[in-house]
């Protein structure tokens, strides 16, 4: 039973892993898309949503077999719920991307973002990016390290997204109000990005290991 | 196995009403704060929200039990993953209803909300309670029926939270920036409470009757 386990669990690892390149490349292009004004990207977007959510039902299906076939306990059994709700995250991602997607269609051909927070978001996205890939990278090396600096570049997103409120504002901000409801949503898509990832690196540092090395078994 | 299973399954639906009713209360509380800005009222959820993380972990360890020691296959094994799923979802309900409390503790003594959107906010929250009891109600008399009106009442919040935009964006709006940007999350989070709540009802559907009637069983 061991062997088969491990060889299941591994190939639902690599799915993990997959799930993340493809979440990342979501806020990768959305936050182009966004930058923009580029419809066409914005559209590529909303149609690869679909497959992130396939591909978390495959997660889904592969947890299942393991759970009926190998019948896991103890931490074998976390693990795998573990893998559960990292998908669930992956998931959510992907949707968060979708919704930076949708803003980007629904104000083109007018740019959604005014000035002064272009630089913001653009570092949101680089920064939303990295963290999803981390993850993968996590998986694919299982190097735990790296799983460490995770949290660093979410604090990060949360020092960039309180500072989003202090440029809307200002009493000199001149962009109305659609601008500022605008920029205040998709700061909170990319802060709630960014949390999704951590709890996916936490999760996904478990699968691979079964151990939280530095972090709060709580969070699991 | 069998009797075990279905008797440690009423156990882990009962601690998942319960949840239902923490969250429940939660909310209605965060939503008394918020709109009579009662300082003690947001204190009271805010300390109250480790109780529903507790809940949470209950269930579990509830779900990891019946998992280890009754290995259930195929939808048996499914319901024990809704429940996990549901259980996640309900903790995040916990933390929606703590962001309104701590708005209301943030901005104390103020008022956060403008007289215009009062209204709007008591009754999301009050939908938003009503949705979460309606779950709690499902597990408590495994009427299903009772289940199908929660996706209108979703409904109503998802268009009350749009015409929130509208009293922003109007040219009137003598509120100021801070205002409009509180309103614009809180309107997120009383949507997004509401959202979890129809994803909670459907796996709780599941959950107690192992099927899905009227519903898109692509979405448990």
């Amino acid at each position: 039973m061991r062997e088969a386990y491990h060889v299941e669990l591994d190939n639902l690892a690599d799915h993990l892993a997959s799930m993340c390149g493809q979440v990342a490349e979501a806020m990768e292009q959305a936050t182009q898309a966004l930058l923009n004004s580029d419809l066409k990207l914005a559209e590529q977007v909303i149609s690869n949503d679909a497959n992130i959510d396939d591909a978390r039902a495959d997660c889904e299906e592969k947890a299942y077999a393991l759970l009926a076939l190998q019948a896991p306990v103890a931490t074998d059994l976390r693990i795998v719920v573990a893998a559960l709700h990292a998908a669930e995250s992956l998931e959510r991602m992907g949707d968060l991307a979708l919704h930076v997607a949708k803003a980007a269609r629904r104000r083109h051909p007018d740019p959604v973002l005014p000035e002064p927070v272009r630089a913001a978001f653009a570092r949101m996205g680089e920064v939303d990016v990295r963290l999803a890939r981390q993850a993968e990278e996590v998986i694919r090396t299982k190097d735990v390290e790296a799983a460490r600096s995770i949290e660093a570049d979410d604090d990060e997103v949360d020092d960039i997204h309180r500072s989003l409120f202090s440029v809307i504002m200002d009493k000199e901000w001149p962009h109305g109000m659609a601008a500022a409801v605008d920029v205040t949503l998709l700061g909170r898509f990319y802060e709630r990005y960014a949390d999704h990832a951590v709890s996916v690196a936490r999760r996904i540092v478990f699968v691979v290991t079964g151990r939280m090395p530095g972090y709060n078994n709580s969070d699991i």
